[in-house]
């Protein structure tokens, strides 16, 4: 079983791009970009040393494997395109099963890496849990193999496991993100300089992490402090949308005391 | 205008505990800690080498500052038996009003630190955002005095201010928290290991302070890709009020994309 050595990257994003990088370190070679967004691709493919098309008709052939880093929509536009046979063929998506490239290639994975990607952030891959799947056992065996060449955090994990790792992935960074988001709105919609919270979000994950985030819970949901729950609700009483975010996200901190 | 130097804590749980132990190490000298909470009373009097009480009657008199670390409830039940009439009285609540102390003393504040406290777990203080408020200016300038002592991020801010910092801050804090402690929940109730989490969290919170948490969103509702976020709420069908959550905070980051 020869091991992975070129690589296709289809997709020049976030996921794309920190994964190029990724294998170019771990000693692979990328040998072509593929995409849909010129730019994106070209910059990649000038990184990563590496060939560029934006026809997916022009995708090189018998490349030892063929990593598609797309949003669910444009991977299944691009697919029949792609005019494999037998190459081995991945998608990285969190929740698209791996049936949906069974028509595309007998061989066949899927390479999610468990994080948060952004083109020009550098992040420890060795940290990253990537989770495998595969048709065979030998191709399964290759992408482990693969794996473990850029992560200390390797498992194998089926369709059904992943897209449940997805969702509780989509709370802790996506959820929890868009939480600061809202907290810059509300200081800059008042004046207030957002970087006074910089120390806050900083120990809360802090803590969440060192402590568990059950122990780490502060604030007045915890507390069940009700008057200050309603005078914050009718401070936001001019953001409908944000009151019924807060409304919801109380209550279920106050029924996770409960529990 | 004589430095507040002898420091009475009433409450001894996360935000007292953490501030008798900043207020010591800035050279303060803890008189007296009062609460409610036997256990917790006398673990910060032998921590801050204190007198302690659990009846507020009891409350030594003439020190140089009361600072009340209380639930806004407790806050209440307890002022009328404090006997105090010109000390400086200060409370740390980021939404309770600074006129909630009026009728105790003449001489009130607010020293309201920007932080989540928990009682066994160090911060640095330094860091620590303090507002402050007093309800004249040789009081104000006496806890301004002492909030550099302990902090390089001193400012004032009325209670109306201050109640809008506090709402971004349950955003930014207990709400990605408790974002977090969602996320523990779906992996545990898949017998999958919430360690798994721990690169994707610290992530995270380093991409928003780095990059501002609107270039760091990711994931499926920035991506607004449909498909994934309906399969993520078929799969969340068991759990309505996850579900929900999963709807509205989804919702959200698809207006955002919109601003």
């Amino acid at each position: 079983m020869p091991e992975i050595k070129n690589i296709v990257v289809i997709g020049a994003g976030n996921v794309g791009t920190r994964m190029a990088m990724a294998f170019q370190e771990a000693g692979c070679r990328i040998a072509q970009v593929a995409g849909r967004r010129e730019a994106a691709v070209r910059d990649l493919a000038s990184r990563s040393g590496a060939a560029q098309t934006l026809d997916f008709g022009n995708v090189l052939k018998h490349q030892d494997l063929y990593l598609l880093a797309l949003p669910d929509k444009a991977m299944k536009e691009i697919l029949p395109n792609l005019g494999l046979s037998d190459e081995l063929l991945v998608h990285t998506s969190g929740s698209v099963p791996m049936e949906v490239l069974s028509d595309y290639s007998v061989n066949t994975g899927v390479f999610y890496p468990l994080q948060t990607f952004s083109t020009n952030r550098q992040v420890d891959m060795k940290e990253v849990p990537i989770l495998i799947e595969a048709n065979r056992i030998d191709n399964e065996d290759r992408l482990l193999s693969l794996a473990h060449k850029l992560s200390r955090k390797v498992s194998v994990a089926d369709s059904k496991r992943r897209q449940r790792i997805h969702i509780a992935a989509v709370f802790a960074s996506n959820f929890s993100n868009h939480m600061y988001v809202l907290a810059r709105k509300l200081m800059e919609g008042n004046d207030f300089d957002y970087d006074m919270l910089a120390p806050l979000i900083k120990e809360t994950a802090s803590k969440a992490l060192e402590m568990g985030p059950d122990n780490a819970q502060t604030g007045p949901a915890k507390r069940e402090d009700d008057e200050i729950i309603t005078q914050h609700l009718e401070l936001l009483k001019d953001d409908p949308a944000l009151q019924e975010m807060y409304r919801l996200i109380t209550k279920s901190i106050i029924n996770q005391n409960k529990a």
